[in-house]
């Protein structure tokens, strides 16, 4: 196979498939999402046997136990996937919507309309469910797209893809609306990054290598995803109870998240009364604790932080703990060590809860609660395809109105300049 | 001078400067654009020095006469930038406003608000007027900017930034909040545009060379600027004296500028009865004609209208002309020349209209109204950086609003997941 060639080739599939796209009616759109989730289902015996192949291949590569779970499909993991089309294909139309429409003096009125980005590309990690979950999105926003996920899950990625393909092409999508890069070579993702011709935005999914070397590399304009090094301040003036069981949810109900908390910030005048309390609790979590120095003088028994401890997510039951003076101090940690992911403050005062909600520079501020909820269905979103810590076009959970863009529709009737 | 340190020293006076302003309130925002423009009076005589060793360079050079107009300073034009400062203050603050605010059934309330980019980029060519312009824009959207303009304005530009700069800063602007980048080396523009650490987003403009270079080179999010290659569609039942009025502005009223006509597309039913009207009154606009074969059958005198006529911008007095069959077949060739800018149709058929609205892709779309429209303050949005002819983030015209970012606000009471 060359490379270059299939790459091009999905790429004008893609983009002649996203003029069609952009026209189909929500309820074939809506009626093909239910054809995929159903197709799921009966062919699931071609799932797992795909599915088996890529097993056996992980353990013979001698994948971790971990990376084996996430590779693993399921009765219940497929079911999943067949649900989670349902969802997207009861949710909302966003094409068409008139965000805002006026009219000038002159008499001319102008409307904004949102309207499908056009081919969307998704470089993703070992987890086959994106494949499903990333096209029912792209589709259900008017466009096509571009998949190329990793390669321990390549045979199922190809079975899945064939059969969401196959189903939305009988339900009246185009074909070439989903396209699967077939084969494992990093060279196409060298070529999906140049793509410009056909493709209108990469979204990378997976760990800080994959995106920073898609956002180094890539002349498609990319939607960055991700990293999460985020913190709560718990103030002086803090609710005790709270400030606990808002610190173990955001360590503990899901670490290895983006939206997990990575490091705690107590005010120094609670610090005495706070961090006993605190580190019983996460004890009886299995959370292990690493302390800054005036953290270790109250709990003697932590492990010191290092300056990476700071800087990096752990994605893990680890949680760093640092004494600071004020708010000031607080914002100033935030903004030298944060990834303008998610941060919170717990507080009852007033005036600090708006300087932070203000000053904090992030996707989510948050006041008294966990940073666990930047989430695309905890907003309320539906389906979300990542959460972007970027400043252009979306910022925090992108859901399915994020993913479209807009033009400008203007009634005349001969005006001139 | 090390070039490399020279950009990153202005980038990291930028990113510092950007905390500052993300938080400066509207009055003082307003009070040091009236003080910049107060200074670029008062301090005219320096700028006319700057300005001569510039003029003197040029014509030593050997620059056209239409650049060398494009870079004199005379005393309308200085007032004229100054009365853009006093236009910008005018505006409306982007900053703080809420776009939106619901409460989730937990009892979360979450807002998104309108916040700072950052630091913002701008690589220009020629006229020093875009220093003033651009830097208003971006600090009445609470950004730093660093401006990096064409050699041939070298001299210009550094005066009018340092008055600028001085102006703000005596006003309670962040030292920083203004950054020229001080040398005409190529070199700058490459650090420039992988100083990801410091700048946000990086918007060129000018010609297609420059924002090609940028598209392809840069690691900072770009916004695409620019190319128009315009099309007016004559449908068959189009009012005569509306559409030759709309073209003849389209073309004529500024030929150089992106939102200009370029292509005008006739329905065949009409065209014998058309074209003769269309092009007694482009030979008194002085306006050339390309045709293609079918035209050159009713109008003998054009000359034939080769491939590149369709590809390119004329961005002078020339248009090109085709006869096409169908609605279908003009949108067919605006699907394949068109650069996604700016495309009407002129008609009085209802579903025509309509079906052109839905399906032609580019930021602005026109019913019976000339393409110049696309302009930010035809838009009613005021000031504008350019006309942004990607997907993301922005499409069409942007005015201080398209150059901001938002963050989500969440207000909680304890809530967990």
């Amino acid at each position: 196979m060359n490379i270059e060639s299939h790459v091009i080739e999905k790429g004008m599939l893609a983009k002649s498939a996203s003029r069609i796209m952009s026209t189909i009616p929500t309820n074939i759109k809506n009626n093909a999402l239910l054809s995929m989730a159903d197709a799921l289902i009966s062919r699931k015996q071609e799932i797992y046997d795909a599915n088996s192949l890529d097993m056996k291949e992980g353990k013979s590569n001698g994948l971790s136990a971990s990376l084996l779970d996430r590779l693993l499909l399921t009765e219940d993991r497929i079911k999943s996937m067949s649900q989670g089309l349902k969802e997207v294909a009861l949710l909302d139309d966003p094409i068409g919507e008139v965000v805002r429409m006026f009219t000038r003096p002159n008499g001319l009125q102008i409307g904004q309309v949102r309207v499908p980005l056009g081919v969307i590309g998704i470089i993703y990690e070992a987890r086959p469910n994106v494949t499903v979950d990333a096209a029912a999105i792209c589709i259900k926003a008017g466009s096509s797209v571009i998949l190329k996920g990793g390669k321990e899950a390549f045979n199922s990625n190809m079975k899945i893809g064939e059969i969401i393909s196959a189903a939305a092409e009988k339900a009246g999508l185009p074909k070439g609306c989903i396209n699967l890069i077939e084969t494992t070579e990093r060279e196409a993702v060298n070529k999906i990054m140049t793509l410009n011709q056909y493709i209108d935005v990469l979204i990378p999914r997976g760990g800080a290598g994959l995106i920073n070397a898609v956002v180094n590399n890539s002349t498609v304009p990319v939607i960055e995803t991700g990293v999460g090094n985020c913190h709560v301040f718990v103030d002086e003036s803090a609710d005790f109870k709270n400030a606990i069981d808002i610190i173990i949810n955001g360590k503990t109900q899901r670490p290895a998240v983006c939206n997990a908390l990575e490091t705690v910030l107590v005010h120094t005048a609670i610090a005495k009364d706070f961090l006993p309390l605190l580190y019983k609790s996460l004890c009886n979590n299995s959370v292990e604790l690493r302390g800054c120095e005036k953290t270790l003088k109250i709990l003697p028994q932590t492990i010191k932080a290092e300056e990476s401890d700071w800087e990096n997510e752990f994605l893990d039951l680890i949680l760093a703990v640092k004494i600071v003076d004020s708010l000031d101090e607080a914002m100033e940690h935030i903004y030298k060590y944060g990834t303008k992911h998610s941060e919170a403050i717990l507080t009852k005062d007033y005036n600090n809860s708006q300087r932070f909600l203000k000053e904090v520079d992030a996707a989510a501020v948050y006041i008294n609660a966990s940073t666990r909820f930047t989430d695309g269905s905890e907003f309320g979103f539906g389906a979300e395809i990542g959460i972007s810590t970027q400043k252009l076009h979306a910022r925090g959970p992108m859901g399915i109105k994020e993913l479209t863009s807009s033009k400008y529709i203007i009634y005349g009737n001969g005006q001139i300049r």
